[in-house]
């Protein structure tokens, strides 16, 4: 057997398993519960690229940001002019060490999640982000058994994603899609500034 | 010491570290070469989110995939609105699996390496992510030290980002960063089909 016959072969076996797995997935008839975790990039970055594969379909999409507070990034100027598809809304007061306050810490998760939760149960969206949620959670400005609740209460239309490193144990036995982002190799630690346009 | 007292400490404290990092970072003088790897979700993804983020500043992003073919994706009809700030290239004929024929998948591959090194060496571009090349690589439809020699013969102005499972080692060598997405649960295996506006 020549080695362009073995090839064929073997992407026709390939196409038949692919095929075969494709018939057999059956629509989940609610949307999708994803989060994204671990210490490496790319947990916020993807949640704003499924953002703008959903905007592609048409689709409409909230975001809120837990964590990031009042820096100017490129995803948020970037958002920020598609406003009749996406609702942006930062919620944080900048990254905790900058605040120093916890109880002012603990009201802006909280009226950041009541945000979320009416936005889930809405029946407007098609996918919402909780970005940094997870960090939120980690240091017990929010609790774990509300956040569970809340997603519990969206609508059947809402996909939702959490991002944020350390995420908690309910949340991934809840959760459709867990997906953990692992750090191999950083800039940073080679002390590499972050870069506009890459890293915010 | 009161809770409150701990938890201002411990936040001065994170901001000290965070604001000495900060000040100790060069500036790399070159665009990053960054890898999304891994058998997880989120690769091309968040690639597309780092393009969002580019976007935002004003940057000029161009896109080659290497094996999507002409599968009608959300990134591509959302991207293909914004053709003045990205060029998006799509060189592949489908997955491999639909092709069967290994002479075209190579010279698909090739032609869209060829364009890729057009665009990298141009200047022209703040931005350029080549969507499942390791794939093309992993395959050997392309040439690992010629991806090489192509990354390095870049314009300085130009960050590049390589997605696709199974990135060869000599490219994590090069690359300024190297993440990889792990699968930690998957909806797919669970037999959930993949959703528009999600999963592409």
């Amino acid at each position: 057997m020549s080695e362009d016959q073995t090839h064929s072969d073997k992407m026709k076996a390939l196409q038949a398993e692919q095929k075969k797995k494709t018939s057999e997935a059956r629509d989940p008839g609610r949307g999708l519960v994803l989060v994204h975790t671990g210490n490496g990039k790319g947990k916020s970055s993807s949640a704003f690229g499924v953002i703008a594969r959903a905007l592609g379909w048409g689709h409409k999409v909230g975001i809120v940001q837990f964590i990031k507070g009042k820096w100017i990034t490129g995803e948020r100027q970037f958002f920020a002019k598609l406003a009749d598809q996406v609702d942006w809304h930062t919620m944080g007061e900048g990254f905790t060490w900058d605040t120093q306050d916890k109880a002012r810490d603990i009201a802006a998760a909280e009226a950041a999640f009541q945000r979320a939760c009416d936005m889930m149960a809405s029946g407007d969206y098609d996918l919402i982000v909780l970005d940094e949620i997870n960090i939120a959670l980690r240091y017990d400005y929010l609790d774990v058994q509300a956040v569970l609740d809340g997603l519990k209460a969206r609508s059947d239309r809402t996909s939702v994603i959490l991002t944020g490193r350390d995420a908690k144990p309910e949340l991934c036995e809840y959760a459709d899609l867990v997906s953990e982002m692992t750090e191999v190799k950083h800039p940073f630690k080679a002390g590499i500034k972050a870069q506009r346009g890459i890293d915010f």
